[in-house]
């Protein structure tokens, strides 16, 4: 069983080309497909503003709602900008593509290396929480976090690099069910807190913990902050609607647009209902015990419905995890196809994915997961900070646009790269809400960076400027190459010399040699056999058999090198660069090397590797052409 | 700094071949380079058979007295037997040589695996034993024995790499300064024990161990064997002269015949001196502090005699193992061209070593001291199997050799492949004695075999036929490639021919791609570009190019396949065989593959390694030869 077999057998057997094809959804589905991510952060989004809060002690909790409230206010403003993206960007206009055809190339990059981050980020904390609500519910599982975490995102690549296409209906139960879940424990714990129908009323939580430091002024003012940061991890995945708005039905973009809407109603309704009933319960975060986790306890008392929403939780960031693996290997190979990553992660695989991406994602989230001990609330401050960024980029360049619309008489259009555009009325005052948008995500932006960077955010702000180094430098490279390569301006005689001469380094003579000597002389009149004889015997014992066959030796000069080291290989190339450079300069020149090909790997190991390592070493050579002549045995 | 940089700096620049010379020895200097091996046994003989005895009690240790003197019959017997090999093999005569001269091919091999065995096993058993003198003095360091025992491995094997060569003098310091000691310990033990001079009387060893179990009958019979078996330790290292006759001045046979006697006398008497004092002093064996150091205290009171003793003891130890580094390399080289073990093994590095064999037997050796954490008493059942097995069949050889002596008549001689004989008066005599040697040491590889089995022998008794096994395979195969490559009885039409065909593989038209066209023009008048196409702008693209090089690509087939998979290796791979089995069956034909070489590392990763897979690809197609025409960027 080789490797090609062990391949088919996990990935399954090549789907060809002309299979590719592209799913259309329905708002129903649609909404279930896109909105795991953003949906799912309520798992976490409330406890990474209380975790921030109780270092003031418990009573400070209570700014929780408020501070859950303005992330609210924020994510709806976001998603009305982002409606005009949707609507101007049908073939999907993720936040590369807008800071690419509005801003320029640095934009563009740095957009896209805030969501390359965002998009790993996704999969290592999705995974880490849904663990997390997992081991809530089955503490014994906690001190295996790590591994559980580990095979989730080794589960999560083998089905995406297998190819399964997002399935809206495979998606919509686990969304649907968290949703009507937590939903459900909502409005219980409502009807508990406001004491209708007579069921008992919410006990609060008897924990009660002391304040570390007493904080005022300034000091007080940079806590909330921090906590409002922790809070915008609510907004990570809002943005996929508009990479995705072809896999709408027709209207793609009011559809679209729609879906958006009702995702971003959900996903607050949640948050703040959440919010509420945990700062009203006086729930404090614990390591062991999400704080989902210990309000869905409160208000159901632990029963089936509590198992329920453990379970949908886990799955819906599993699922959340998996839109990282569909975001990051597009958006690779985007940047591949532009020049921006190696050109491999352009290529789909086998199964018309692109496995590269997949595996590349697969590799450095794991190792997130291992250096944080599967903790998401550690890795929050490096999370909401890349999709800040991108919503910073994609709305300044969406008033870019709105500018150019404005520019436009009634009745023209205009195409700008990537898409058409045409006058608008009112585009005064979209182009307002995208100027907003703007400026208002990236003070978030600044706010996250600078109340989080000791926490792990440096991280990322590092990460980012280094990808887009690492960008530039690829594009450069690529440049060069195809410069080198290019055909344009160059006429058909510039193509260089080949001398006519072939060099046989040959050890001793055999058939392989002597196969070797025969290619030689088809193709070259300046035929040299070249033996280094590190012994007396060895250079008579050459001489003699070379006499032995004189039809195939006549016309070819036998040049045999004494030399008093063992190291035949340095005096062979000396050799070969003095023709190369003194004899025939500026002219390629052939080199012959007869090997002989062993049956089997074992055998390999039985055989200096002479003509490997000759052929590695005459690779920087420049102007050498390298032929083998192999030998087969058996 | 590169690779070859490094090594310049760990080993050196090379020596040249020329640089090779024999030292030779005189008898004093001589006793030393050869003696560390079999006196060093001293440090753990005495040992080994006490810790037999000890399960009888303190009592039963006095049975370690008659049973060395036993041991010391032996080896006075061996030494004795073995003075007619170093007669009659003056230019060294190992038990392989003697055996293959004697007894054949596999009586050969079987001394050979026993002796490859026993030198890895010196190495190890010896610096363990060196490692222990070091912590008997200093306690502190035996919990880092392992780590210390492998440090002086690898410096040992740096030293052997580097090639400083057997110096006379340097040997000489430890080894007669051990001899020395332990000759002065002695002599103070055996005065204070008669009383004279009015010294102290020795003190008894006051603990007493308590007999685990009393045996009558077979079992103490068998449990002296055992013992016995263990004492059989002393014999190793022996045999050492019988390899290195040539290091003598002349008259070497008889000065190394000299040399072997001294040693064996001085070697005995240590044991016999040890073994007394030990007993009468009542000594217990201990994991921590050995017999030597425990007897060495005991007379000494432990002051500067007791470091002195102690500090050579692990000196000559190293030294023991250094010879390992001798004998192993040698020998593999002795093997590796007669064509039993990989040909690598019997070319000397740049410093004129067998570096291949140094490292082998590092690598093994180290393995074998983490296993048994570098507890030699642990060890030593593995040991003394070898060199037993490899005295049987030298002797058994010699015995043979005699015979054919008795044949000559007087005056005549004969050669018989290694060495020169003539008829010798009392060869009948002399057979005699080999054969009683070949029977007792033939016995007692028995004993240890049987009586060491469950402890560790059983692991020798299997790695022995496993080694043979793979002399026979590396020995078949090399004679298949010799059958496979030789020029006898062939006549220069026996060639295959080559077609005239050259299938060039291209991916897009660039200067890479012209330049192989060009070459591949040169050589052959039926060039065939193959491209494949996934998409179908890509057979455009090329159908395009193509026309703008008129000039280069008249006469040339232009092939294009269409694709409906990524992966283009498999169509480009099921062309070229079709090319060369149904087109040009029996023939051999060209693929010349346009390759860019990027200007570094980095860069290669940026790139498919489309033509490397390719080319390992085509290695394993029969009657391909494969054409890299590189294009180097920058």
């Amino acid at each position: 069983m080789n490797a090609t077999d062990i391949k088919r057998v996990l990935i399954g057997k090549p789907f060809p080309t002309s299979r590719e094809i592209h799913e259309r959804l329905d708002k129903t589905r649609a909404l279930a497909v896109f909105a795991s991510d953003p949906i799912s952060s309520n798992a976490y989004a409330t406890e990474a503003i209380m975790g921030v809060l109780i270092v003031l002690g418990s009573g400070a909790l209570a700014m929780t709602l408020p501070l859950a409230m303005g992330v609210a206010a924020l994510v709806l403003m976001v998603i009305f900008s982002y409606i005009q993206t949707i609507l101007h960007y049908p073939d999907g206009g993720g936040a590369y593509t807008v800071a690419k055809d509005n801003l320029g190339m640095y934009p563009s990059l740095l957009a896209a290396g805030a969501l390359l981050t965002d998009y790993i980020l996704t999969v290592s904390v999705s995974v880490s929480a849904g663990v997390r609500a997992l081991t809530s519910a089955v503490p014994e599982a906690f001190d295996y976090r790590i591994a559980i975490a580990v095979f989730a995102i080794a589960l999560i690549t083998w089905i995406n690099l297998r190819g399964v296409r997002e399935s809206g209906t495979v998606f919509a139960i686990p969304t649907y069910a968290f949703v009507a879940g937590v939903m459900l424990v909502i409005v219980i714990g409502l009807v508990r807190y406001t004491g209708l129908f007579g069921l008992e009323p919410l006990q609060e939580h008897h924990e009660v913990v002391e304040a570390e430091r007493s904080v005022v002024g300034f000091a007080y003012i940079w806590l909330l902050l921090r906590a409002f940061a922790g809070g915008c991890t609510a907004l990570t995945g809002i943005e996929a609607i508009s990479n995705g708005v072809q896999a709408f039905k027709p209207p793609e973009s009011k559809n679209a647009a729609k879906t958006m809407v009702a995702m971003g109603i959900i996903a607050m309704s949640l948050f703040v209902g959440i919010t509420f009933l945990s700062t009203h319960m006086k729930l404090v975060p614990s390591h062991e015990d999400s704080i989902l986790s210990q309000m869905t306890r409160g208000v159901t008392g632990g029963g089936f419905l509590y198992y329920w929403v453990q379970l949908f939780t886990a799955l819906i960031l599993f699922l959340a995890a998996n839109t990282g693996y569909q975001d990051f290997p597009r958006l690779s190979s985007f940047l591949a196809n532009d020049g921006f990553l190696p050109r491999w992660m352009k290529n789909r695989g086998d199964r018309l994915v692109f496995s590269s991406g997949i595996v590349v994602l697969a590799l450095i989230s794991s190792l997130i997961v291992v250096v944080f001990q599967a903790d998401e609330i550690a890795m929050l401050p490096l999370y909401a900070l890349g999709v800040m960024l991108s919503f910073t980029l994609s709305q300044a360049g969406m008033r870019r646009l709105m500018g150019e619309v404005g520019k436009l008489k009634p009745g023209e259009t205009k195409f700008t790269g990537v898409t058409t555009i045409h006058f608008e009325n009112g585009w005064r005052w979209k182009r307002w809400v995208n100027t907003v948008g703007s400026i208002v995500t990236g003070i978030v932006f600044v706010i996250l960076i600078t109340t989080k960077f000791i926490e792990g955010a440096w991280i990322v702000a590092l990460a980012i400027p280094l990808l887009v180094w690492m960008f530039r430098s690829i594009h450069n490279h690529y440049k060069n190459v195809a410069e080198a390569l290019t055909t344009e301006r160059m006429a058909e005689e510039d193509l260089v010399d080949v001398a006519n001469v072939a060099v046989v380094p040959i050890a001793d003579i055999h058939r392989g040699t002597l196969r070797a000597l025969q290619y030689a002389k088809r193709i070259s009149s300046d035929v040299r056999a070249v033996a280094i004889a590190t012994t007396p015997q060895m250079r008579q014992r050459i001489e003699e058999r070379w006499a032995r066959f004189p039809n195939l030796t006549t016309g070819v000069t036998l040049k045999i090198v004494d030399y008093d080291y063992r190291d035949i290989l340095t005096p062979l190339v000396d050799y070969i660069e003095h023709v190369n450079q003194k004899e025939f300069p500026d002219k390629l020149i052939t080199i012959v090397i007869p090997e002989f090909i062993p049956e089997n790997m074992a055998a390999r190991l039985l055989h200096n590797q002479t003509a490997t390592i000759l052929r590695a070493r005459l690779r920087s050579t420049n102007d050498v052409i390298v032929i083998d002549v192999p030998y087969h045995i058996e």
